[in-house]
């Protein structure tokens, strides 16, 4: 089958909790409202509304996953490997849909949304906002899918905090949720991931700019790209950084004796934490990474995993990468142990990579093909094929 | 035999560089004098001057490595449980000695020394300190050796930066050094190394009282802690912080939603950052780190660590802990490869912990059985028993 390309791709909007009772009950006690949630689809819904999959994004992702956005090239989706005619989620065959979470910066309601509770209307939440959930995160999605009139999702995909999404909506919605591909994720966030998470936001909060949340013109740049550097480390594997990187120096044949950018590491550190701060928002950061500490599916039952899952039927895909040491594999096995106590359909993969855990964006050819197969299988059952 | 506390222990300083031939020649081309160098020694040179070890300190360690300062029971060494009469580091039979090293702070000349080429006599280096790697460090000891009298160590000792030291002494000086004790550690620092230290030399720069390293009564604790709350997550295993911390909750039975110190693992960084405030300089942190940045053995030698040893002689015991992931049992074995390559008698030991690179400080039982018998073979060849 031929790949394409998906071309031009037009962000939609959807908005609710405009009166008091549609507003969005959040795990903290309060209501929040009006809730904007900024979706993409692509591919058509059939007339059996069963073709829809929705893929969710990761800490610093957002709902364009595929395609270009205003016919500028330069910005292609996230996933657009992945997503498309011919490709792994094939648009000529199912429905795609991807939506910004709440608490993000890139469309959806958030931190820097305006404040409807204020009297200055003008007023934006900033430290105001509440602190979300990815059970929060996944209501909000529910009432997306309600608005695009699925009453099923033929299957669930994320990587990292996407997987996280994809368990929850497993557990939350049962009844919604026909098939669920949680890729290199975990089922409650680790205590040395809640560490950096904790770290990368003291270096956001810490920084003078910040100014508990309030900045305008001056924004905590400083802090932010910290906190996004920190991160590209646990993204990677020792390994990667050792075949990417080595010691080898930028731009110089001998050690500088300075503290300016002198290895090659240091050099894409710089610039992955420059290019992050123009795209995304401090406050947002402080709120998701907040989300994913909190995080721990088996909080609300009694501390059992197994338990979690009890009302689940839906086949799983559950895939690791053998170098991920930010959710490693041993956390995708717990997954599948919980999954196969409760006799639940699981296909479970650990790929053998390098990439650590970006691999989930960086191993398309193997992804494909796993998720690919899975996906026609799942369409078929559903189609009684 | 009984292991007895060595008791109150006097710091003692040696300073040389003077004048202009007695100075320090630098990696980078610069001359640096005066040059303190603060020490404390423990049991007695005997006196064929063959009894001497010298152990070398990590990162954000000093030369107080046991018994306690000032008769303050609170200031006991970072290694007591090592060093004193009847531990491993037998003070009764050994005459040991530890130094700081240059670019410290705690009183080794380093960026927070007055400036002697400064017209202001009262001018301190700050960032004109000159870029120190672990090889000047070495060089300043082997001064401090020459002061006390001693021609060759029965051994040198050192963990982690330590370590490195260990390893630079004996291919820089092979003839003063009869065996080496290097222990988690490496042979030149991993790109994934170079970029944690960068990341928390950015916090401490990016702190706006870090002032171009001109601070005074405002000090840059935010950037610093941030630094050693990121060291302190690498330090120690995901294993050990699970069961130290798992998930829990500090001081509250369910999740605060907000971004204060909710985790246990949290209170725990935050505290630690906060420690090491009162006692660290924020310019030390950077010079030191990049000195580690720096290492590597081979680079003098065509890449091959395997050349860097070919005049060494001296017996090696090798130390690596199986989940240190920040100076992995692999980066052990490179070094117990190259030392073969040179028939070198190497004893190597993977010692099994969930600790983490923190064993080093913490598997004390183990380090005491192994390390007491290699040096016992090493004195008893010294002294023909």
């Amino acid at each position: 089958m031929e790949k394409k390309s998906l071309g031009t791709v037009i962000p939609q909007d959807f908005t609710f909790g405009l009166t008091g009772d549609d507003m969005l009950l959040l795990d903290c006690g309060r209501k929040i409202g009006p809730v904007n949630i900024r979706y993409e689809t692509y591919g058509k819904l059939d007339d059996s509304k069963s073709n829809a999959i929705l893929i969710l994004h990761a800490l610093s992702g957002n709902a364009h996953v595929a395609g270009c956005l205003d016919g500028d090239k330069t910005k292609i989706g996230w996933w657009d490997s992945m997503v498309g005619p011919g490709k792994a989620f094939d648009t000529d065959k199912y429905f795609i849909v991807s939506s910004n979470v709440i608490g993000g910066c890139s469309g959806s309601t958030g931190p820097r949304s305006y404040n409807p509770e204020s009297e200055n209307v003008f007023k934006i939440y900033n430290m105001d906002f509440p602190v979300i959930t990815i059970s929060d995160m996944v209501r909000a999605q529910y009432r997306l899918m309600k608005h695009l009139g699925i009453g099923k999702w033929l299957s669930l995909c994320g990587g990292s905090m996407g997987g996280m999404q994809a368990l929850e909506w497993a557990v939350s919605y049962p009844e919604a949720v026909a098939s669920v591909i949680p890729i290199a994720t975990t089922s409650c966030l680790s205590p040395q991931s809640i560490a950096f998470n904790w770290v990368g936001r003291q270096a956001i909060m810490g920084d003078q700019n910040w100014n508990n949340g309030n900045y305008n013109d001056k924004v905590p740049e400083s802090g932010l790209s910290i906190a996004r550097m920190l991160g590209h480390i646990t993204y990677l594997s020792d390994k990667s950084m050792d075949e990417k990187f080595g010691r080898e120096l930028q731009e110089s044949e001998s050690y500088s004796f300075d503290f300016s950018h002198n290895f090659k590491v240091e050099s894409y550190l710089k610039h992955q934490g420059e290019k992050f701060v123009e795209r995304f928002d401090a406050n947002s950061y402080l709120y998701i990474s907040r989300a994913m500490d909190y995080f721990d599916l088996s909080s609300k039952h009694g501390g059992s995993l197994a338990a979690a899952f009890s009302k689940v039927r839906a086949p799983f895909l559950v895939l690791s990468f053998s170098s991920d040491w930010l959710f490693p594999p041993y956390e995708s096995l717990k997954i599948v142990e919980a999954l196969r106590n409760n006799s639940i359909d699981v296909t479970y993969c650990d790929i053998k990579s390098i990439y650590g855990h970006d691999a989930f964006l960086l191993e398309v050819e193997v992804l494909e093909k796993i998720i690919s197969d899975f996906l026609k299988c799942r369409y078929e059952e559903v189609k009684g094929i």
